[in-house]
């Protein structure tokens, strides 16, 4: 179909030489797709967390060049060997972990975790062939999570695609691809409040508002936000957000101060900061006989969670998320119709805009902590 | 109705004088019931593992003169001053936990753990008046967890009494007020596993082998019973439990031995230990993107349960259950009837039978290990 089809194609990327460094826009070379695999244009991407850690690479492993980006919205350009599912012009979501369909993660109606295409972060290759598809002067360009979207063009594996409403804006439904969709799924799929039931957030950055965005949805009558952060605060009432606790505020434990707030307990609570802590006080801060805490956050190495067992035999219960349980293929499409439906609000989300010549940008505004999503424009 | 109704009665109890000696059968007298009180004839008992840890006070807060029991079968003799539901010749079992029908424990549908009537240990008198209804020449006789079933009549908090088919034979039903009941519903009410799954049970007592007796019903394609002692392994076939693990016979963790013989972990686990190093291990036991784990076993003050986060955040599940989850009004008529309609098999654990005069070799069977449930016959 289109006329780069099978050809390398010449583009502009966003080269991370060096941890810590401001990414350079180079022109490389973007091989075609092998077998299962899908070139994409992309359109639209936008700048999570996860990205910024790994580029810092101070708690992770360093591997350099490479091409970050897993947020994104684009346009399938050609595709390899073996690929039915998707053809050029479909609109997608590339996604940082996947769905091959064919595993045990992939046949249960729980799990989102594939064996094959489950999330990875050192990998910076293709799975076909452990070679990668992006090269600078004969110099291979590092893959990061298998979409690497700052750049004009990338390739992907088939499973890592979301086939999406071609009618969707993209410039918005791409924040979609990772953070936003974590929040939200882990409120809706895994904590699965009532209506008019108390739901706690901890953790007011783009995955904990996401999670409050699910909880105005489901109805939630009392959205009671925790953060260390007071400038949190005020963003988060546009997401709903009824109440505010800042445990440093008070000199008992903010479960306590939770429990005496809510006669006992919130019906369900959703943790999204990474920090054990606040994972163990997720936990005990719902009520006791129904209570339901989620943890999203992902912790550090060494990290352990303890409780006394009192507190679940006290008919609670602890379930942490990957990607708020959502399987990409499958879901991701039904996400992007609840935009479209006007259920979910996205733009409230997206506080700051940037051309792709101006990507660095967009990891200040978050170092900053002034963003919450960067949609980085990729072309003009 | 009933020629005693609003009398003192006088008949034999099974009255412990002091921490861990031989109950001595006493002519007692019997109050007649108050205001939202019952008094029941109780005609079978059986003895559970909470009256001999309370009779033995080790590490529970000594209360004597006591009358221990708190599984029986039993029919209401009167009733007091502002109860509806229940009227003489009903046949009932007594529940050593109530359910108000008012208070949100009670009105939520998950929770059991009514806020007016859930278990209290330490307290030996009515609620009403704070007076117990058992006396022997003047001197008060506490009560037991609201039940006192070690008596041919007591009286009980009408919230604590399920009404159950007058068809059902008592000597048999009578298992189902406490630890059959609990392990049971731990697994058909909380870990829920589906046809053809498999399901790993730690602690082979009699709450562990109905917890795998759930998992029967539920039609589990294998049961793995873990227990730290070989002995129970062979009555434990009697249960559908498949596979046997000892802890002891590996030099890796059984969590790890569970993985391996399950290609990664087991759809749902049961732990009936009250071992908080169980509790971890029948956590870790179960397989990411799905796994659920139940813990009921009653642990120590000081124990801590501690996991690494990832475990959660990789899709497991862990809760608690109380008296498994059946609101004991509500629910347990419904488990009675499961017993009537062969459902549920009962025979199996009743390995012993005395009469109320040799109810101290109920307790040396316990001790030793050798029964799962042993009835007493209070007539005769
Ligand atoms: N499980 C997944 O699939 C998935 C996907 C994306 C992100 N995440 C994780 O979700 C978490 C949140 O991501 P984000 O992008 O919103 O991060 P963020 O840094 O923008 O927000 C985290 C917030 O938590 C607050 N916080 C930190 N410690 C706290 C404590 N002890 N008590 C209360 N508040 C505390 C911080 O002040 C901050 O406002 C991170 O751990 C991230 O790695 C998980
Ligand atoms: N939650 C409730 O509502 C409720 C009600 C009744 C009983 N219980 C509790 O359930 C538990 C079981 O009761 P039971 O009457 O069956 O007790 P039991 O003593 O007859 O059986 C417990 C079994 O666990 C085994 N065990 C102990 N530590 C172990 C370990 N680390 N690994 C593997 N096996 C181990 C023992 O060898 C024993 O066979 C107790 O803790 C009891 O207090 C809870
Ligand atoms: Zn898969
Ligand atoms: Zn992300
Ligand atoms: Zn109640
Ligand atoms: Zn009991």
């Amino acid at each position: 179909m289109s006329n780069t089809a099978g050809q390398v194609i010449r583009c502009k990327a966003a080269v991370a030489w060096e941890a810590g460094k401001p990414l350079v826009i180079e022109e490389v070379e973007v091989a075609p797709p092998q077998k299962m695999e899908v070139r994409l244009k992309i359109l639209f991407a936008s700048l999570c967390h996860t990205d910024v850690y790994f580029w810092e690479a101070k708690g992770q492993t360093p591997l350099f060049p490479r091409i970050f980006g897993h947020e994104a919205g684009g346009i399938v350009e050609s595709v390899g060997e073996g690929v039915t599912d998707l053809q050029p012009g479909d609109h997608v979501l590339p996604m940082f972990t996947g769905e091959c369909k064919e595993c045990s993660h992939c046949k249960s109606e729980e799990s989102n975790m594939c064996d094959l295409l489950r999330i990875n972060t050192d990998r910076g290759a293709m799975l076909h062939d452990g070679q990668t598809r992006f090269y600078k002067n004969g110099q291979p360009i590092y893959h990061f999570l298998g979409t690497s979207t700052f750049s004009e063009y990338t390739v992907v594996h088939v499973g890592c695609v979301a086939k999406i409403n071609p009618a969707a804006p993209l410039d918005k439904v791409c924040v979609l691809s990772c953070g936003i969709s974590t929040g939200l799924g882990a409120t809706l799929n895994v904590a699965k409040p009532k209506k008019g039931s108390t739901v706690a957030i901890f953790g007011l950055g783009a995955v904990g508002l996401a999670a409050a965005e699910g909880a105005r949805i489901s109805g939630a009558s009392r959205i009671i936000g925790v953060d260390l952060n007071a400038g949190r605060f005020n963003d988060a009432k546009k997401f709903g957000v009824t109440e505010f606790v800042n445990p440093k505020d008070y000199d008992k434990p903010v479960q306590q101060v939770i429990a005496e707030m809510t006669g006992g307990g919130v019906d369900r609570s959703v943790e999204c900061t990474g920090n054990v802590n606040a994972m163990i006080s997720a936990f005990e801060c719902v009520h006791d006989g129904w209570g339901v805490a989620v943890l999203v956050g992902v912790p550090n190495k060494d990290d352990a969670f303890k409780t006394h067992p009192v507190n679940l035999l006290n008919e609670r219960t602890l379930k942490g998320t990957f990607f708020g349980n959502y399987k990409p293929r499958s879901d991701i499409p039904g996400v992007v119709e609840k935009y479209m439906n006007k259920e979910l609000e996205l733009e409230k989300f997206i506080t700051h805009e940037v051309p792709f010549s101006e990507i660095n940008k967009a990891f200040d505004y978050m170092l900053r902590g002034e963003s919450l999503r960067c949609i980085i424009r990729m072309e003009g």
